[in-house]
């Protein structure tokens, strides 16, 4: 639980001049700085959203826009006129509202279009929620937005407010306080819930909007945006459906490094997104991909609503900490210790002070302190030595982030405790406070809040959101080593997506009206990228696989080779270790009689022979690719065997792979501890991981046909790394070669 | 974050029949129902414990208790008389509260004795916590009340309250409220933070007490006194150390059925309970024993002291959820999947409603409702059609619980509302509320919170309280499951550990000096208790292996037998799949030369001789006993293999270990999953394994000399389950009979 008085309050300077500044030519700004505003379906009938709108608006202050209504039967509404279509309006109109029935709405858009209007809010219900005859209202809404410069938020939203300018354009009865917090959310209902409780709280925004199906302005415009508005600090978005994947990844991997970008995503769970996909009537994709999408763009998840705020305020307030070591100084040693078992589940570290931090809290602290880290100063310290504590936490090279803790009880008083540690709030590293208790405590909270340091009720939860701090942290410094990864490389990874070449083997294969490889296809396809792969000949006649297994050295495997069986040993159709002409000999009839006896022998086009491969200190791993709905081509590592389908210890991330992400996929597999070498096992060959993962994702980027590549297993070994089986997939030749699916990371900056 | 609005207020009737029902005769009555209290060490100095005491129990009510001040040098103590001993206090003391140095503590322990004092409070520090002579002091102090009638809270606490009966005997500044949830910590700065926060949430509490370092009374005696308060409905510990293991869980266990028990503990992680153990100045254990004992006491385990309250409350409010699956009924889409959301991250499920159900609901609900779990019943829905639909859903028998969501801005009024429920607050199955809103919704939470329905202000929140309930509701029935096994058996678990045998083996192994068993002693341990062994001889000649492995049948594993050595891998030591007499003959050798290559031949003692054991669908697990310093002998079973080291896939659980409780592991490893069986792989022999448990526990809880007992690999396969090595480790024979550990489980039903 946090406090409330760590909620942020305005703070902006809220003069013209900031205003000002907001990029007006951004072609969001409109919804949220008109100039002029037309409520189209303006009504005086009590509860109707058509009312409260134009009540609100109506409301304006003196420097809030000119209000005109639009209603085609009332010459008057609240006593002012109105007009019966937009055009009629006796000015040049910034931003519609619309509020009409949603069959009139794509009628309405034309004229706002006629009628040189930049943005729309069409807040009408009706749309694809509500069946196929809403969804072809939309299509129709689209087709004629479509080359204008007409922008659209909703439908089937309650519209936006800009509380910095008491700009209040939905139909909420009330108006949320100015700050610095911009929220927007998918779910109508949860913007007015939120609404309601930041007034109790005393919790401000920039931006406060609802975006309804989204289908035009969706996330990517808005984080763009925003990105841009000087009086937004951090962003928090409600996520039903990402929408445009590639937008949004583009613009939140360009803002995220400057305004911190907090989202809570429903459905993570298969029956909870099920649940979203029937409310919304959006389709929705893996949440695992989402995921590894958010990672990527350095957009920090979180997965409980009270905990959106109060960490966008955390992240807003306090520099980015440089690692995950924390040092806690307390009065108390309980609370001490549960902030530091709070720290370590999440993965956090207590900071091993340095002998020259030790020294000098020893010249200040009384005998009996803790001598370590929790610094537990005892309940009888000064203000000064409170202070002094933190000072010199502070300066430890070997610390990130200081927690400071007090429990009521002690010598020392709270409120001039904490104007001693406020001044420390801007030294470059995260200073966050527990100052526990109630009454007797909140004046302190108050000083520190102000003072730009994030104050929590109780220690844990402090301990808990620095180790958001350090993971938004490194995702963010991930996000900048991709950057020098792809300078380095001299853009290659890049502009591969641009200057594919054209694969023989699927060239081949799809000439065949073929779309699955064979194995040794599959593997001549890997080689093409310089992916090592056991060598694998084909055979159709047992004198051939004899003489393949001498020329390859004994022992072999023999395998079905077929351009229809995907999973060969399901048909009995692999041999393993087989010593010699005899074995192989027996193991190609074998085969042969499996595929007979099942009447499958047209799937049968011989068998292929490789090396039998000896996994001695090696691990089996798979790497794969499939298409998600929403990211195009996701790339998978995973550890393999018996085990592979219990642990489910997999990395999903999408391409391309920097040698920096192939790492990163590396090191967050649990079974990286073991192929980093346990007791007796030299660790497997790590560069040779890395530098696999870096082609395949070279060759799933050029080659935009393949659907799915399974490379399973994977030898890793300390010698290196090996692909010892391949599968691929490729997509319908029905397919046009616009329809493949791309990586999301690439598509938009081909538009 | 949950809402203030769910916190306790006051509701049980304080009148004095209320009170008159504590029973009198427990021996901790006197510290929370003294009629006459000693304070040794009053004092006027301000700011000084002494001092705050002193005002505290001189402001009691007149149904307080009589209140004397003690003090050597004062004749008066704010002008009333002070005494200079406890015996010149002309009245019988229940109750002295002792504020003096630590050195003259236990001459005034003695002072109490003989003055016929039954509860003695020490405030004062200076105890263990300050190093060696505080220790001697303590061990002083418990040599002076060994055996008499008195009973002792501390040393180095802040006291007791009793908010029930307006008793304040701490030195805080601050009475708590009255209530009905019973706080005790060990802790004393987090008493006062909790107080403090507790009065600005208006949160009461029955006990509010301090325990210090817990030289006498500890959380045993604590736990049975407060099963016996009428007042208390639920308790809540704050821990440091666990103290008399025994003793907390024969307390916890009969009471933690009637009354929910809330701990959260500190040091959870290893260097946070070291930072704990410096603090302390207490040793600690396993933090994984401790989370078995917890789970076998039905002690719900908490990690953030912002929940402890509100879950105590909300089990203390509604019943125990059968099961875990929950109906969501909601006005408002997004916020009723990311309940479902939290709902199923946690392990609870959505429930399935019923055809009934699901027919009446849509009789009442418009066309586009959710047609399934979340019940979304639409903004538009009237307060009638709410309660029907939540009426419903709790009458559906697939449904353990109902959790209501609302938000603002729909037709419906938030009070009308919860009036409309909060009927159906007690009709057997939990019903939970998170009225979205700030001050909208503030009178409707208060409604349903006084009508016993806990309410929260997000509706994950809601969802992951749920998660605690059943999971309470889980652990309780196998306390009970557990004494059903137990009957069924005639007690003979329980008896075992009485009338145990000696084992023929070990009393061999012990008459020879030596503590370690080799291996067919270890297997001849196994046997006698009738656990399933590879058949296993020894052989101290090359012609006796042989004759050994023919008698066994080929093939045949052949390992160096050792009194000495335990890891007989690291030797050289062990001969895989010997397929003839040559292949025998050639392993004995070898061993015995690599012994003799490395010095060591004087630790070879021939070699044993076993059947290979083909893994074909099995899997190795590993099963075993260790001694854990708080709890004694504790079995661990987890997944063997290469994966066990890096999966950390274990369990842990004390002893004796019924049917229930041995399935109960199983179902605990991650590897079940593949245990049950996967595609293609048939299950393995899961009641061979439950009894294979079993009989495990029966041989730890008989056998106390066994020290350490590893039985690595088991082979668990679809035919049984089969130890194919095993370790056994006794205690030094320095020790004496009575100082071996026993089971945590046994100990005080022997006292």
């Amino acid at each position: 639980m946090l406090k409330t008085e760590t909620l942020p309050v305005a703070t902006t300077d809220f003069s013209i001049n900031a205003v000002e500044n907001t990029p007006a030519n951004h072609p969001l700004h409109v919804f949220f700085h008109p100039k002029t505003v037309a409520i189209i379906g303006a009504s005086e009938r009590a509860t109707s959203p058509g009312e409260a709108l134009t009540s609100n608006l109506f409301a304006r202050t003196s420097s809030g826009p000119d209000v005109y209504a639009v209603n085609p039967v009332r010459k008057t509404i609240f006593d002012r006129p109105a007009y019966a279509r937009i055009g009629d309006v006796p000015a040049k109109v910034d931003l519609a509202i619309i509020v009409t029935p949603a069959v009139t709405v794509p009628e309405i858009i034309s004229e706002c279009v006629a009628a040189g209007v930049r943005g729309a809010i069409v807040i009408s219900a009706g749309f694809r929620e509500s069946g196929a005859e809403g969804k072809a209202l939309e299509h129709e809404i689209i087709e004629r937005i479509r080359g204008t410069q007409l922008r659209v938020i909703g439908p089937n939203c309650i519209g936006v407010m800009n509380p910095v300018v008491a700009l209040n354009a939905t139909f909420a009865r009330k108006a949320a306080l100015p700050g610095s917090v911009a929220f927007i959310s998918q779910s109508g209902a949860l913007c007015t819930a939120i609404l309601d409780w930041s007034l109790s709280e005393v919790l401000g925004f920039s931006v406060f909007a609802s975006v309804g199906s989204m289908l035009d302005v969706g996330w990517g415009d808005l984080i763009d945006y925003l990105g841009t508005d000087p009086n937004t600090e951090s962003i928090v978005i409600y996520m039903e459906s990402i929408g445009d994947a590639s937008k949004f990844l583009e613009a939140a991997r360009e803002v995220a490094t400057r305004k911190p970008i907090i989202v809570i995503k429903a459905g993570r769970t298969e029956a909870a997104a099920k649940a979203a996909a029937s409310h919304t009537g959006t389709m929705t994709g893996s949440d695992a991909v989402l995921d590894a999408a958010f990672r990527r763009a350095g957009v920090l998840r979180i997965d409980w609503i009270g905990d959106l705020f109060h960490i966008a305020e955390s992240l807003a307030k306090q520099p980015r900490p440089k690692g995950r070591r924390l040092a806690i100084v307390t009065n108390a040693g309980g609370p001490g210790v549960l902030a530091a078992d709070a720290l370590m589940t999440g993965g956090g570290e207590l900071a091993q002070l340095s002998s020259e931090t030790m020294e000098a809290l020893e010249s200040i602290l009384p005998a009996h302190w803790s001598h370590g880290n929790p610094i537990d100063i005892l309940a009888d310290a000064t203000e000064a030595t409170f202070e002094r504590a933190i000072e010199l936490a502070l300066n430890d090279k070997g610390v990130d982030g200081v927690l400071a803790i007090t429990a009521p009880l002690v010598a020392a008083r709270p409120v001039t405790m904490a104007k001693n540690i406020a001044k420390y709030a801007k030294l470059g590293k995260p200073l966050i406070a527990s100052f526990m208790g109630g009454n007797d405590v909140s004046d302190a909270d108050g000083i520190m809040s102000r003072g730009g340091i994030p104050t929590f009720a109780f220690p844990d939860d402090a301990a808990r959101v620095f180790n958001y701090m350090w993971k938004f942290g490194e995702s963010l410094n991930t996000l900048e080593h991709e950057a020098d990864d792809e300078s380095a490389n001299g853009g290659a990874l890049l502009k591969s997506a641009k200057n594919r070449k054209v694969s023989p083997i699927i060239e081949k294969v799809k000439s065949e009206g073929r779309t699955l490889l064979t194995e040794v296809e599959s593997k001549l396809l890997l080689a093409e990228y310089g992916i090592p792969t056991v060598q694998t000949l084909s055979a159709t006649t047992s004198d051939e696989a004899v003489a393949a297994a001498k020329q390859l050295g004994f022992p072999v495997v023999v395998k079905l080779l077929s351009k229809t069986v995907t999973h060969k040993s399901d048909l009995g159709g692999v041999k393993l270790n087989l010593q010699n002409e005899d074995d192989v000999r027996r193991a190609y009839h074998e085969i042969r009689n499996a595929a007979i006896a099942r009447g499958r022998l047209f799937d049968c086009d011989g068998v292929s022979v490789q090396k039998m491969v000896r996994f001695d200190g090696g691990y089996e791993l798979i790497v794969g690719s499939s298409v998600d709905s929403q990211f195009g081509p996701v790339i998978l590592l995973g550890a393999g065997g018996v085990f592979a389908e219990v642990m489910k210890d997999t990395v999903l991330e999408l391409p391309p792979l920097t040698p920096t992400l192939s790492r990163r996929m590396m090191e967050q597999m649990r079974i990286w501890q073991a192929l980093k070498g346990t007791r007796g096992n030299k660790p497997v060959d790590a560069a040779a991981l890395e530098t696999f993962l870096v082609k395949f994702s070279q060759l799933i980027v050029d080659q935009p046909w393949i659907a799915e590549l399974d490379i399973n297993p994977l030898l890793a070994s300390p010698d290196g790394c090996i692909a010892l089986d391949a599968r691929v997939l490729l997509h319908p030749a029905t397919m046009s070669e616009d329809e493949l699916p791309r990586p999301a990371m690439f598509v938009s900056t081909k538009r």
